[in-house]
């Protein structure tokens, strides 16, 4: 095995499901269908169907988790993660992940046709939860004849979606990696979640959501993104990044982006604008500030006893702070279940998950290795 | 002595200078003229102008620091600082406090007229620094023939100005209480200042900053203000003071404000508009972001010897982080000044300095009685 290969040139697939029993009945009671989700698929599935791992995006992220994408040429946002003799060895598992509902990469969201009106639906598209996503996600799995994951795993909204399929489906899931994610969002979160809403929709170019066909709100998404990514990083992270770097030696009392801090801002959020739906972005916010599995809600008794969990945080994390991920724990240990924690000691603050590749390497294999096997493969293990 | 005494009705002065000297040349090289700063002031200055002490407030505040205002009859945002009896006490000493240039609450700012075009400056205003601040501030100073502060003091901007003083004019002061402040700002501290600068920019009300007499940028000073508010509390004050409550019971998948900490941001975003100039919140933002006396550069060897600092911070500050107020210790104490540090253990983040009064007070009438007499006047302490 080498862990430099790669998986080569992927492709995006859709499924779409109409018809009843497979029209999606959300948690709020509302129907919705027909649904499509956009994923996609590295490595083989076995005889058995026993080697399927479901990997799951966070707020922003789509279907594309790895290898070069056919259209774009693009490489997966969990590329270093997944691929021949990765953490998600593809040439032991078969890895699937899809763009969540609601979100705009393929997947039936705001952005898409309403059958009834032949319009976008824009806000006419109903609220959606995380516990939403994982039922359409569950509605894939089934197509696929896959009466049992060997793993799911994801970080951020990711993590929670983790948590979800634990809740929702423990039967279907043999094994469970929530990493940077929480039981709920705090209110620090949620207030970090409704400015970010706020920004999109004090553009008047939002117009109460129905944009389609016309002038963005360009502005109001790339101030979202920008707060965003201040969270997504550590103060740390930012102090070695950018200092108090100028961007040019002459830029001293312009009323302009003079640091470099703000110039990377910019080219975030301007750069967001591109490929982010605005519509998605208050719909996915709004779910995550309403996941709530605290208090043990997530675990059902006699239904999770063979599940195992590995469970990864971020020691310079402060969107989603160790103590969140310490409470799952807490919760999967007060069960009597099989949990492993780990903190990694990283100063990316939250994009860690994205970053700290080689310590999330060596726990996933592992963990994996004992998941698919029973035991862990040492001679396997290259990292 | 009683401190629950108030200092009752008070009104704001007008102090305006306009002909050289007196003209401000700024940092930049650019000259203003004529200034006006509003300013308040309480207790009396007695005969050696030996007790008068300057109070510094942050981005969003003014001079009307405490009482009641003759005109709105609000209490000063400092009040319970401020008055007979208590931290700064009225019956000793002669309390200062100045709108900053750039304001919007009476001193000259980008919604001040330009008298050489008749219409507000807009963004026709200079760039300015904390230093130029101050150099207003000190011409207020000489103004009313005080030739040497007791003390300077003020939290968060206002700490900046503290050492700014310290840096500028160290001859004219006694001592100084730099609060929840920094030496410089970070990436992080600018970044957050940048997406607040953006959000207002991005309202297409600003006009480039030419509203004034039209539609102001409400909802983008709204956003701004929405995360500056994020940034003063703490995790854990949001969870106290929030938690995940609703605002209404019914309020369950619905698109609106449905979490009380939601509510909380959009108050505090539409209280602020009504009461503060975008311009100003652009410039003083700058302003803040430009300051930078890191390394040493605000002790000048010679003449800050006989200076008293005390420097306080807050532990769960995380816009100003106790690591910021501990350079400025640690830069005092290379330069073997008498400096005392204390970190008060509150939960309300970084607006702490607005809140933990019973502490703070004791700490400030130590100080300012061994600043006073030379010694601390124990019997005077009835706190």
């Amino acid at each position: 095995m080498n862990k430099e290969k790669s998986l080569g040139t992927v492709e995006t697939h859709y499924f779409t499901f109409a018809e009843p029993p497979h029209e999606l009945i959300l948690q709020s009671g509302q129907k919705i269908g027909p649904v499509t989700l956009a994923y996609e698929a590295y490595g083989a599935l076995n005889k058995e169907k026993s080697n399927a791992i479901l990997v799951l995006h966070a707020l922003s992220g789509d279907a594309h988790a790895a290898g070069r994408h056919q259209q774009t040429g693009d490489l997966g946002w969990w590329d270093s993660m997944i691929g021949p003799g990765k953490a998600l060895d593809t040439q032991k598992y078969f890895i699937l992940c899809s763009n969540v509902l609601g979100g705009c990469k393929g997947s039936t969201g705001p952005a898409a046709i309403n059958p009834k009106t032949a319009k976008p639906y824009a806000l006419s598209f109903p609220i959606i939860s995380i516990a939403d996503m994982v039922k359409a996600q569950k509605a894939l799995i089934d197509h696929l004849g896959i009466k049992k994951l060997l793993c799911v795993i994801g970080g951020s909204m990711g993590g929670m979606e983790v948590l979800q399929w634990v809740a929702s489906y423990p039967k279907s899931i043999q094994s469970a990696i929530p990493i940077a994610t929480c039981l709920k969002h705090s209110p620090q979160q949620i207030a970090f979640s409704e400015v970010g809403r706020q920004a999109v929709m004090a553009d008047p170019a939002w117009d109460e959501g129905n944009y389609y066909g016309k002038a963005k709100p360009e502005k109001g998404l790339a101030v979202a993104r920008m707060i965003g990514h201040i969270t997504y990083m550590s103060d740390k992270s930012m102090e070695e990044k950018f200092s108090r770097k100028l961007k040019t030696k002459d830029h001293r009392f312009k009323f302009t982006a003079d640091f470099e801090v703000e110039g990377y801002l910019h080219y975030r959020g301007d750069n967001f604008v591109k490929r982010f739906d605005a519509n998605s972005y208050l719909y996915i916010t709004k779910a995550m500030d309403y996941f709530d599995l605290s208090g043990g809600k997530f675990l059902h008794k006699g239904e999770n006893e063979s599940l195992r969990f590995l469970v990864i945080a971020f020691k310079s994390d402060w969107l989603y702070p160790l103590y969140q991920s310490q409470e799952i724990v807490r919760q999967l240990k007060l069960s009597g279940l099989d949990a492993t924690y780990c903190e990694i000691n990283s100063s990316y603050g939250h994009d860690a998950f994205l970053l700290e590749i080689e310590e999330q390497t060596r726990l996933v294999k592992h963990f994996l290795n004992k998941s698919f096997y029973g035991y862990d493969v040492v001679r396997g293990y290259e990292i």
